[in-house]
């Protein structure tokens, strides 16, 4: 927050002690928290996940407080939800007018993208190496993917090499849309967003009213942030033909091409929204990218398309981008290795003696990560089925707009493709929010360490349960 | 087919004509196919999946020539359409005025539910004993759900008492509405659509003008049809406690009280449709029963009620009825195993030196079974992904009436929530119409025989592909 603060002097803004007070506070709850002394020394995998569960919530109380004070989201429910958004670079906001925000405000917005993107505490790893094996732990359960590569036998190390292209990729950006005319300021807000896969935006039209220059270069920045990172040091380090050799790669931008393209006849045919071709390839390009990478930046008003390219991107949506980026979703690797799974069950089917391995990178994968990958997918309708019937006690709800918001916020991504429109999330009831909140976290955090947090917390009440029921039979 | 010709001499109609006709056609050919001596003598597993898709295929081609022969539908395809719907017990029509067919056309639509509801190879079994492993394969291809329970330990045996039951149990109902006044033809049409849970009414308001009574019958029968029939033999055969405590049972009608109820609330409150609370339970009821057994008979329009309850019932779509019964959806097994599949590997994750197994029904559940279930879900959500794009082509579609199509077709279920009317099934261009025939044999046959047939015929293609492949690189 000391950033924000900065910006605050800058602007000559009143904001500043609005995160001095935080600043402030926090560091006598987190000095005085730091005098407990820990019981326990190793840290195992359950540990891991519970500390991320523990430190997004914290994280995302706190983060909500300056919208609070500053006057610019009184309800401290709905500071939530934007810090949360913020964090989990879902990118939708409860704010009904952000142009009116101050510049601080504004960067602290757009900071938490950047913040939550890569991960808050692989960055705490990068600075402060925690003996033994619990910083891996903590890695995999923070990091999006099914499988977490290390860069180098150190996790600091690595948590260190992924900052730092994270850095000079959100740099490279920045300088771009400053050579096309952006203000610096601007600049960065927007990087924050696109490099982070958030969507955040400092106009309420999004990125409609940006040049084409502008919108291009925010494509490809979205596009390289919906890219595994590990992919980036392969090409620093001259393995390039390993990287681009990454079926996941691959597929990822083969499923960006095919969309777009199917988006740009669809758009350009059937109903004569664009002139030229050229500017339904330039909106379909920038809307795949937005969409599969969950960023959730919008040029245009994708509810004027016809379904045939809104239900590409809700599933672009549910794709997502790949394992090891900032992106939300699925993730393409997921999505292979399903298929992959599938393939070799009918192969067994039709030839039951026969032996088959799901391959991976011309590797072969592990029982259990197949078997972690297809519980994905069934947990994932669960807490969709839950979530969608919370959300449609709502009376003004159909059953397009519940999907799309369910969609929007457990993907983290921030593109609204609504047909009742509810002027804003500020107006659903506060369990609707909730589930968004909630929602918004497993996505970010790939469901397990946010249920096994829940699971963790509620086991003294299932075990009493358990003895009663025990008891009672 | 000599039924319905029996019907049409009975009400001195023309149309015995038409069914005189198929008769002696398939007879010839069938005939010629039986001066074809088999070279294999062993059938295997694949096998067993390939005769029961082929079986289905030439059945529905076969079983659509009545309708265009009689004139009621001139398009061959849309007769296909509504032949499939049929057999596999979906339900939805592509008439638009059904109150205009023959007797004798009415009993043969009405008769293919009931004969595709309990499956006609498992029919063919009960007749015709198949030496060796065989029919076990096919039965198992052909019924419903993720394991096949052996009634008796010789198949044919199996068999025919599932076909008393479902006999009886078609019986019982026929008398029960005869007695709530309801003509003894009509009454017929309508249990066999209640006990194959397909869904055809005689009406094109379906149950609407049916009396509270008789909807409540209908209701019942529903219910007892979701219902997987080796609990009926359990009871007869006195061991009633075992069946009772099935857990799928249980889930089953908890799932149906709780949902039933839930709507009963919502359609009661929130828009006050109904003046009393007993109309509003009975409606309920019969909505419920309708949609988790996969009948779709309708005695309201759906479409009046809030989202809340056209949410849950879409659910109960997919969730549908019990393996073993004749219902469609995904059944209530796989989402107990599932379920318990996810809780297992939660429990791993925190503790992942425990030993946890998958139970049901107080037997440990094999890991190919467990596999195939979560296979089940993947291939699933892949299916439903291509047949969304498919059918949002069409330029009227929304995503709601695309979403509430595909459901009711892939689950067989039969029930129509659409919030864009395309004036009935004919309507949409031939590509979603293969799309949605495709997606009901899918469902009715539980996908892998489907999906094996097209591996097993495309699989010289792509041999030869992988050839050409090979020399080229």
């Amino acid at each position: 927050m000391l950033l924000p603060m900065v910006v605050a002097f800058v602007y000559g803004e009143q904001d500043w002690k609005v995160f001095a007070m935080v600043i402030v506070a926090t560091a006598i709850v987190g000095g005085l928290l730091f005098l407990l002394k820990p019981t326990k020394q190793k840290l195992y995998a359950k540990d891991g996940f519970i500390i991320v569960a523990v430190a997004w919530i914290v994280m995302s109380l706190v983060g909500a407080i300056p919208y609070v004070l500053s006057g610019l989201i009184p309800n401290y429910l709905d500071a939530v939800f934007e810090a949360v958004s913020g964090f989990t670079t879902s990118g939708v906001t409860i704010v009904p007018d952000i142009e009116i925000a101050s510049h601080a405000i504004l960067f602290w917005r757009s900071l938490t993208h950047w913040i939550g993107g890569m991960g808050v505490l692989v960055f705490m790893l990068a600075l402060t190496p925690i003996a033994g094996g619990a910083s891996m732990h903590i890695m995999r359960a923070e990091a999006p993917g099914p499988t977490t590569e290390k860069l180098s036998p150190k996790i600091s190390q690595t948590a260190k090499y992924l900052y730092l292209i994270y850095f000079v990729l959100t740099i490279l950006e920045v300088i771009a849309l400053v050579i096309a005319k952006l203000g610096v300021f601007e600049s960065f807000l927007i990087s924050f967003g696109t490099l982070a896969t958030g969507g955040f935006s400092y106009l309420n039209s999004s990125l409609a009213s940006f040049t084409v220059a502008q919108q291009a270069i925010v494509t490809v920045f979205m596009i390289l942030a919906g890219m595994n990172f590990g992919l980036f040091f392969l090409t620093v380090t001259g393995k390039i033909k390993k990287a681009i050799t990454d079926s996941e790669l691959i597929t990822y931008i083969s499923v960006f091409v095919v969309i777009s393209l199917a988006i740009t006849l669809n758009v350009y045919l059937t109903r004569g929204q664009f002139d030229t071709f050229g500017q339904a390839l330039h909106q379909s390009l920038f809307a795949g990218a937005s969409a599969l990478t969950s960023t959730g930046f919008a040029a245009y008003d994708y509810n004027l398309w016809p379904w045939f390219s809104k239900g590409l991107l809700l599933l672009a949506m549910f794709i997502g981008g790949c394992a090891g980026s900032t992106a939300g979703g699925i993730k393409v690797s997921r999505f292979i290795i399903m298929a992959k799974s599938v393939k070799k069950y009918l192969k067994e089917k039709l030839h039951p003696r026969s032996v088959n391995v799901v391959k991976y990178n011309k590797k072969a994968v592990e029982d259990d990560v197949v078997g972690g990958i297809l519980i994905y997918f069934g947990i994932f309708i669960l807490i969709y089925i839950v979530s969608m019937i919370v959300v449609s006690i709502e009376p003004k709800m159909d059953f397009t707009t519940t999907f799309s918001y369910v969609s929007t916020t457990f993907n983290n991504n921030g593109i609204d493709i609504s047909t009742v429109s509810m002027g804003g999330f500020a107006n659903f009831n506060p369990a609707s929010k909730i589930v968004f909140i909630v929602d918004m976290l497993l996505g970010r955090l790939e469901i397990f360490p946010i249920v096994l947090f829940f699971t963790w917390l509620f086991s003294p009440i299932s075990n009493l349960y358990k003895k009663v029921k025990h008891k009672v039979i």
